[in-house]
């Protein structure tokens, strides 16, 4: 099978351990994660290749996050290095009514700080059949938008399949500069994926009748949104996450495809979290695996849903799940019993 | 803001990691507790200056306290010294249908044996505006329950409030003598903190149609409780915190304000346990919180039964919650979304 | 009181810290367990003399696992010494949709090399009231087969009651082997306990109406089970376990007692999961501790079900459950309120 | 063979890990220990049946400790119940110039609260050849001094060899009330362990040129002390442990037994510590070792010692080495290479 | 007694656990550090008045920050807030010939970004009798060696004493920078701190025949150099720490102090390292701590020496040793023999 | 650089933490290891090319073992699969006197039931330079003596250098049978590795006057040993290592590498030891490193020696050291200084 390629920063996160607080840790948790390195760890595990490409500094501890990707067999042949320092954020996980809690130190890293001459596209890409990147990656600035215009011309001059997730981070950029970029990016872009949060504060499209917080969904709102982003950006297939936030221990969550003007629901799964982190990135990548092995679009969304469920039953922001696992769940069994 | 005074007994809890049970464990989580203490900590991380007022044995143990009170900027100025140990006690944390269970050893502590010199009031209580202690402070020795009522004597002649937590410890003293004490004491209480049980126990006030273990609770009952308590020791203040036990892992919990012959009742809360210790605490401090800055009952009582509710989604015995985390709780959110 | 003999293999259990997959996991935590070894280790630990039987290296690991018995009080004067190793599997803990997986690795252990010379029944019998096995042991080989023939012919000649947990692990043996040599040894057999997957695995009886997977479960089928066991196989008691599996975070549980023609069933509990691996064998020891104390029918069904029931809030695999604590739960305390 | 009988307090060691300060831990290790329990399961350890005789509370702490004892074979048959508290220590521990450090908190415990009805020395002597005690037991108050006389008496009667360590703790008891106390019971003794610091407190006997701090050791220094000692109390056997501190991390330990006007001196181990608490009660289990398999004095000086190198560099109390490894060292062998 | 500053960065310290290196860690012990942090707490802990003067990020890590010098008594009245980020640094600790390796990222930090109107000097020194700082803050960046001046100055003006430990750091700034800044600053210092490889590094004073890497140091070469720094920059009070780097386990440690043309050695210690990061923080520490009480000359070098042997023994970055402690260590009690 | 082919098991190595006993453990640390595996590790680590050739059974664990491979970057691509089971080794960590201990739990294992058509040897070796494997590889089985022949003969061929570790491990094989079959796999061996025991044990060619337990060699002893094995056997380059055991924490270490007759020695280290196991591995390890990278003997004698030095400092059985390190030590610095 042909290569999956991302795009993006690889950050450090650190967490105090359970269910504790920043202020009552004394140790870390260690883990190297980012939305792009995500779907590429998640498709690897499940067995197609895949190249990640981000920028890193020459130190030990990159060496780290090197290892991690390896581990988990992520290509690194294209990754670039020099600059300053590896990106971070502070995780603090919540139970029931408090909510998790996320401090960011990820400014002046080497990735943000990349320059167009780190990343030769056409060499890249050779032999991949698909492009993946998230809105994070041109809002660490001008230069990255500049670079993702780039990967994106060329992945669609080399015939790959181009996905996003629009994935708005609100204090990366504002939603006026998202709005603005991601237009400009929206146009090579065959696989979009959001949540409804995304597509109001990136797209200015909103769901009627939707409350995030009380956990109203409703589902013609989202056929709507969806429609809508597919016809103004002309984008073919559209796929949404709905996540109904009961507590920060307990969420439901399903997804929508909407392809062709048809809109196609997974099944609903009541999540007891273990760690709801990569949960988005985990779709994207049970997307994207129905994707290349021509799933059917209900297959498709179902594979995609039970990915990001097993996900969010799984420490960490990595789906460590493979389609025989998913494939179970799709078939209806959540019981959890035993395998023995 | 004028500081809040505790008075209490500080002791050590040992307990195994998650949910072993003491037979399981070779090792223990150690932290430092204590009613009014935690209602002190709880105080001063939301920002209140706030004294604490026990007495400790002068070794490294008590050094170990100290420090864990100085972390969270509690005042440690007139803490006494002197007598020959810490109390301690030993918990493990139950789930489901199993409950935790406590193994107290917290007798001839340094506190315990406290004797009247130990203890300036006058200057203690110099530029304080709120006095606060509960049931389990007099219950520890006579010298104690005479200490009490010079404090509270001392409080009301120096114009602060006093609040006293019914707190009932059936292991430290029988209910003829909580009784007999705590109505010495209830004279000069102007805020009243109890749960039915103690109530009952205490003041031999009972809620009609109550049964606390299958968690049937009718809310006429409480309100007739408090209005008992409130007219037969003339307190203003009186609040009542409704815990419905689902099992050690869940629990439902609410709270009633009752003040000028009215009752505010919280809103409710589905509580997926951490730890529930230190969850009566926490509300004294929320209540005592809404009452120092002002806030009308509906919104004190709901700040207290918001901070109390969190307190039970977070590890250990202390509420490390900021008023902006409780009001945005009161406001509404409990979905545990995460924050960036 | 008389005591209990269990036969059967000790192997390790590795099982990775928390929720943690076993590729995520640089530590193990060890235990040692075993049906039957469970089985004696509740009894003991509700204050029933019990031995232990089974056969291990000699080496320091097996010295390890001696000494978890003698922790709990498992007599260990009939413990057969040699052959080549302890048979262990690897444990990851499920959680929500994500079930729990078992890798095995106890081929070639000190246990399934037994011979028939390791053990002098009539010596391990003697002032012994009750023998128990599983069908995890004839299921090791045939020289184990045989040997339980031999250890169920000692018992019923010295008087002893017999109770077997059929307990098919598919991964030993096929069903028809199964059936072949379970039905051999249910001749001598007078408590047999199952679920109804056992059932129809190996004694090919099969309950109408149920499914599995969707948790939807119909007591008459159970009784229509039990029933068809019990004449069948002329069997006085049988003992069916009824687990409803939600998630493998949430589980339904209870059970029947099936005797003199008459069914009896438990209370049901939803349980929060710590740990549901050897809620079967803490069901089997709280039916013989039942039986051996007397217990009518509905208080034996109701004390095997709630100590199961606690066994599953207690992380690894014994149930650790002092018999005040299963009769609080029997007569209705479940709310899980902290014990002071 | 016949049995040894260990009689003193069984409480509980809480450390911080590795080599932090108290100030630094927020956890705990936990282990139960006493001097005469260690010598107990030592023994045991070595194959050697014993009886440990305490007197514990009735609490879930009791049963933990209790399970330490069985974990380790120890007898539990003679233990008595009741009373408030099991007594505890802080232990911080040393490194290089840092010396480890030791909080008590073992007042009021059951043990020291004894009464002569708790122990029935008759039958707790019956089929045993060895009494073992320590000056930590009847430095506890005057009613365990006279239960140790009796117990002391009833030895002799039944023909025990009656062992016992000075242990000369000064948080205790002062020098007089020691020297006024040991001498009663040393006329019952017939196996003298020490080191030079207490055969100087307690028994006011010196050995000339030794300066502890520096390291600096007199061998006949050594010889002189114990040749004061038998021949003034009539001992058949005295033996002296020698530890020169030369830091936190290393020490050098040798020992001298003296017995018909003998000396003999044991090789000197240069110890790079692991945990150098039980050093002195490890020497004595080896010592009984020793005498009742009839080892000659140099051999048996040999293994005591060796036995007590090990032990320390074992963490926690107990010295868990076999005799085979023991003998090893004896042989030679303390090179430390892998055993495969 | 009158309070000591320290002005300089506070940062995070995250190192894996124990010997583990980078590659093998998926866990940090997280702390917080700076040179001038440490020599405060490091009073603080021994009694002294102190107040740390920095700037951080206004978020829930700086949070955790200040709660770690709240513990230790360290005053945080002065702490100025603003900023995006927290500085840290990733140490592995070696052992034997495998040295500790530190990856700084500590660019960008609030206190790098510090402006001269962050503190108000006049108000900060007020009461206040001592100044420290090192060089690693001026090293920030030029407004850091602006505001450096300025404290100085009015620290001059205010009669303060000034110390300061030269502390290069070749990542930070090149030696000639270092030159030119440091000498700026030297006008207004009274007692300054270096090793030998500072003194080249900074001030290009070189002792004679030194050779750091073999451990050969020459007593007369350090008088030199101590000597040629006194002079050049009319310094009262200059103090050399002279490490012998046997390997990353053992060191040997010891000081000098030169004063009126006269020059004290302290003892030699062999220190087997725990944890040798802060060793000259803890000695700087010492220093002030003697000249604030009015030791003498051999006493304050043996005091300070003492006390940083003790540091090198202690996990983490601070002394956490009380006068009582070092002073038994000066008096020559390094056996480290059970204090209980 | 071509690559370098290690051939050998692959097992698991579960210890306790730190320098518990087996008896004190109630969680091992988990690791993957193997001789030749090591040897691939380190190389890799280094930065030569490798590929790991081994037999796994099909399972959870395995995809562990191989995740492990690759973090390091050894190639995975010719592992077979099938068999039953990994195998596993228990190892206890000794300090000072007390040894470390090893129990093996390895047949069975899927590589020791390899068959000669699991390799093809003829592709695995294809662009390689280098064979390495070790005397545990045909002790395995006749079948894998054989397999180890094929590939020995595919090596010559191919016109790879074969290297060889004896690696003697007397429970796998006899003496005699290890002779035998050795002797037939050393006519193709180009280097070869081994210790004197090995030697003794193997081959039957003893060093004069070398007493292993004492600790004291004699070099010409070991160069009358390399003579002897490169005459008897017709093999180019000798290496032997030589560890004086002083105790089980501190080993002297260095290395002979004997050539044309002509004999180089190692500098010799004092080690204060982390992590012992996998010494002799990293020493092949960096030997290999030398003859590939063209290093005159006495650097590849220093490389190997100084390498295998620093694995010792290092946990676990894996050098994980760059060679700027090991050349650093080479080059003089033991010194073990921070590096910032």
């Amino acid at each position: 099978m042909k290569k999956v390629i991302g795009f993006g920063d690889y950050i450090m996160r650190l967490n105090p351990e359970g269910y504790l607080k920043f202020i009552q840790a004394n140790k870390f948790e260690v883990f190297y994660t980012g939305a792009e390195a995500n779907v590429c760890t998640s498709l690897s595990y499940m067995g197609i290749p895949t190249q990640f490409v981000t920028r890193l500094p020459e130190n030990m501890i990159s060496e780290c996050a090197l290892a991690t990707l390896k581990r988990f067999s992520v290509g690194t042949d294209h990754i670039a290095f020099g600059g300053e320092r590896i990106g971070l954020f502070y995780l603090e996980k919540g139970a029931s009514q408090r909510p998790s809690k996320i401090v960011y130190d990820r400014k002046y890293s080497s990735f943000s700080d990349s320059k167009s001459c780190d990343y030769d596209w056409k060499t890249i890409m050779q032999d991949a059949e698909h492009f993946h990147f998230t809105g994070i990656t041109p809002a660490l600035g001008e230069n990255l938008a500049e670079i993702c215009i780039e990967a994106c011309k060329t992945a669609k001059e080399l015939g790959l399949t181009v996905s996003c997730d629009l994935n708005y981070r609100k204090n990366l950029w504002s939603k006026a500069d998202a709005k603005a970029t991601m237009e400009k990016l929206l146009k090579y872009v065959d696989v979009l994926i959001a949540n409804e949060e995304d597509a109001a504060d990136v797209l200015d499209i909103h769901a009627s009748n939707t409350d995030i917080i009380s956990g109203k969904l409703d589902r013609n709102g989202y056929i709507e949104v969806a429609d809508k982003i597919a016809k103004k950006y002309n984008i073919d297939t559209v796929a949404i996450t709905l996540r109904k936030s009961i507590s920060a221990s307990d969420n439901d969550w399903s997804a929508l495809l909407y392809r062709g003007g048809k809109a196609y629901f997974s099944k609903e799964y009541h999540i007891h979290l273990v760690d709801r982190v990569g949960g988005g990135d985990s779709f994207g990548a049970g997307l994207i695996y129905g994707l290349l092995n021509g799933f059917d679009e209900q297959k498709t969304i179902e594979y995609a849903a039970a990915a990001s469920c097993l996900k969010q039953t799984i420490e960490l922001d990595v789906n460590l799940s493979k389609p025989d696992d998913i494939l179970a769940l799709v078939g209806g069994d959540g019981s959890g019993r035993v395998q023995r």
